[in-house]
């Protein structure tokens, strides 16, 4: 037994720290293609505060790198492992804490799984807004890591709204808190929202009061089908132009229409280019999807179907949430993009992405947080084929270079990690990403913490 | 001349850089009562990016201290001079540059008057929230300097919601440009928030791009009498925990409200003990003010008035937007605080208060974002009376040791600058500091950007 696995179980019960093969390769890398990941040293799950102190003050005297880990449902290799690391994975602090109404907060430990604070405040009449895809799998601490988004976005704003305070460990195990309990406070910096979408660069959060909402009403959908991309897109700027507010506004195109038929034989329109669901959570959405109808129309939908009830809207977001598995499907091995780009200038990033695939030879599906103006363009290849695999990853950054061209961002919720490291460099350029460095030695002088990610 | 007047001139307008003494003392401080101003050294005008490029290469070259300033509303010393500075006022940088309804952003420059966007983003159907009661004459740069909020945060946040990128002029003169134009974008630390509420020690915000919402329909306001602060408090307990989320939910207690009475004969129940203000701004807000009503009077309210229509209800906020100046009026100085309690803690903030203000034998009056539980204990006191003065001083430390006692922040919105330089250090612990120190240190290595405030 190495003298760093010693000193980690000396204040770590047996269970807590892992070093079978088996194990560590299993939670060697998080969901992303294309990303290398070293071997770990060794598996650390701790459950409480003062066991994460005690793995990184072991770390920090050791100068080992620490890789922090929530589901490992990323998609861009930020939670993969460097060779010889601790992996410091979260998952068993999954504890939620406190839930309160008045105050609108929950507290809660890393490891608690999306879904399930969600469904924890629904019994309290509340809800916490972001709810990427993964929901029923991913963590908090992972979604506080990564910024994630999801489809409420639009209208209730991503993660980073509802991060009120932390309570962190910092590199050299000294615990920091940030933030308040308060619903509003402009004490000193926002070290808070420094932290998300830190990518565990900067600290392991090990504690978050979270801001929650009143319930709304449950979702009132409309499908729209387009003859064109182009039109879809357009439907959605005079949506947002004319002063609507949907709960949900998502864009399927095509080619992931066809996927999720394919896969769920839910019989959606095959003919049509492009379809765009929208969803209403007012306490009577009715008028607003009617004016959105007359909109779709305008804009030049070959048809409207609006849900006649909350269970039909269902569904249909079905359909949507079903799109990445499909998209995975169609060739075995998919890669997922995650531009986003103004909504003005959404059409152009669909019309771009066709080309791009045309010009490398391959299927890409697009479905799209389009209210946001954040697509996810979803490269099927077949990863058993070299040349396609080849092209698949250069049709990737085609699709960046594209985004960025049109004003947009390399990532609108999924993070940097590996995948994206030259990219953010590009985006941000030399002043900015020199100040970026500037605030990682302000946290982690020497550098432990999940190096070699974002930048 | 001295050198740095002859060099700031060598790329700045004459008017631009002005050093009359009559001028620099009538810019040397911004609102608040209690702190000390320095000798500025000039007052520079700039116009351009370049142009504060090129002041703050120059006083950097110099180590010359420089303290940004918008319209020196600020409430906590944050604008004041140091001695020798520069005070770098950006008031004529005051170009809309963009409002975009589709994209649902403004790209402003600093000096805009935030009461001038909110009208021209009207013009669009547009609405940029965040309404501070200053908002007729503060800036958008002072506003993002401080994180500002106002009266409708309760439902829509603070300034930080609104900040979407800045472009920022650094110490050295470097300029750096932060966040996006899209919708969502988690591109690296998100620097943009980092600087919202930094009050100019980070760098000077040179252009802000801020998400814009589509205007909400007009409010409907409701206000309730109450025969104790505690009962209303209750109330708004009860309002939150219920699900509602009203558009403001605001309180002025007795002394407020008979302060507001002799300055605008408005006639407000003088005999209450506190008065609650709710409005709605849904598309039919009179179910949920029912709703209100009833929580109202079962938390004891002894009498409710509806407001008939929008224009009445602007009567009833024009009484809590008049609620400062009236204090003011009461001893001919006033000292307002702005201490934030989780809002389930409403209640005993408020009666902590009447202590201190009994054991200090002091008039003090409480005006409240209730909603949020950032709550605004205003001392008014004679100036001139020496011993009233330094009670007021003290009753002020007082409340804000009653707010971190209730587990609050000492500043919900107006932030730290001189004012409350001691506190943040209690309320942020060492830990805290030092990072904050660190984070400085990355931005602003010579300590030239408003040296002396914050910490
Ligand atoms: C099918 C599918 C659908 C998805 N849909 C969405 C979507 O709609 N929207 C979206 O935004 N994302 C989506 N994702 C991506 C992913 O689910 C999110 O990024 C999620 O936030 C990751 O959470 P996790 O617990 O799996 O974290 P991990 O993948 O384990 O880690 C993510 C990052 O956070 C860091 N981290 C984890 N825990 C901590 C901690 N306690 N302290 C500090 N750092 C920490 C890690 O180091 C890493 O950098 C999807 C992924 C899949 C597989
Ligand atoms: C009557 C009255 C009512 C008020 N009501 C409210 C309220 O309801 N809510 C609220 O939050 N505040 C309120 N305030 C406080 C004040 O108006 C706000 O803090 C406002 O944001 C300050 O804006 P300003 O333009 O006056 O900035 P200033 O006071 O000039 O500066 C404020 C801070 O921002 C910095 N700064 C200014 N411009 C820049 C820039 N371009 N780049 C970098 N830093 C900069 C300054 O250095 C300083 O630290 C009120 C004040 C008064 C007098």
């Amino acid at each position: 037994m190495s003298e760093l696995i010693e000193q980690l179980r000396a204040a770590l019960p047996a269970d807590a720290v892992r070093t079978d093969p088996d194990v560590l390769r299993s939670y060697a890398a998080d969901t992303a293609g294309f990303c290398p990941a070293g071997r770990p040293a060794a598996l650390v799950l701790p459950r409480t505060v003062e066991q994460v102190q005690h793995v990184l003050r072991t770390a920090h005297a050791r100068q080992v790198p620490v890789v922090p880990q929530g589901a490992r449902t990323g998609l861009s290799g930020a939670a993969n492992a460097v060779e010889g690391c601790l992996l410091l994975s979260l998952v068993r602090m999954d504890r939620i804490l406190e839930i309160d109404p008045v105050d609108r907060i929950a507290v809660v430990e890393p490891g608690v799984v999306n879904a399930r604070l969600s469904r924890a405040v629904a019994e309290h009449g509340l809800s916490y807004p972001p709810d990427p895809s993964s929901w029923e799998t991913c963590t908090i601490g992972g979604n506080i890591g990564t910024g994630s988004g999801g489809l409420c976005c639009v209208k209730y704003g991503v993660t980073a709204e509802y991060v009120l305070g932390l309570d962190v460990v910092l590199a050299d195990g000294r615990l920091l808190s940030t933030g308040r309990r308060t619903a509003k406070g402009v004490a000193g910096y926002d070290l808070t929202r420094l932290i998300v979408g830190s990518e565990g660069s900067l600290g392991i959060v090990v504690r978050a009061v979270l801001g929650l909402r009143a319930q709304p009403p449950r979702q009132l959908a409309l499908a729209a089908e387009f003859p064109s991309a182009a039109a879809a897109c357009d439907a959605v700027c005079r949506i947002m132009a004319a002063g609507h507010t949907p709960a949900l506004l998502e864009l399927m195109d095509r080619t992931t229409l066809r996927a999720v038929n394919e896969m769920t034989k839910m019989g959606l329109p095959e003919t049509t280019e492009a379809l765009l669901l929208a969803a209403f959570d007012t306490p009577d959405p009715v008028p607003e999807l009617r004016a959105v109808e007359d909109l779709c129309t305008a804009a030049g939908a070959s048809g409207v179907v609006p849900a006649a009830d909350p269970a039909e809207s269902e569904l249909l977001l079905q359909a949507r949430r079903a799109a990445l598995t499909a998209l995975e499907a169609v060739k075995g091995t998919s890669m997922i993009d995650d531009v986003c780009v103004p909504r003005s200038r959404l059409a152009d990033m669909l019309e771009g992405t066709a080309e791009i695939a045309e010009r490398y030879g391959l299927t890409i599906g697009v479905c799209a947080h389009a209210g946001d103006g954040n697509t996810h363009p979803t490269v099927c290849f077949d990863a058993a084929d070299e040349d396609e695999a080849r092209r698949a990853r250069e049709s990737f950054d085609a699709i960046m270079e594209l985004g960025l061209r049109l004003g947009g961002t390399i990532t609108g919720e999924h993070g940097v990690g590996l995948l994206k490291k030259e990219w953010l460099a590009r985006e941000l350029g030399e002043v900015s990403l020199e100040l970026h460095r500037a605030v990682k030695a302000a946290f982690d002088p020497t550098g432990i913490l999940n190096p070699g990610k974002l930048f």
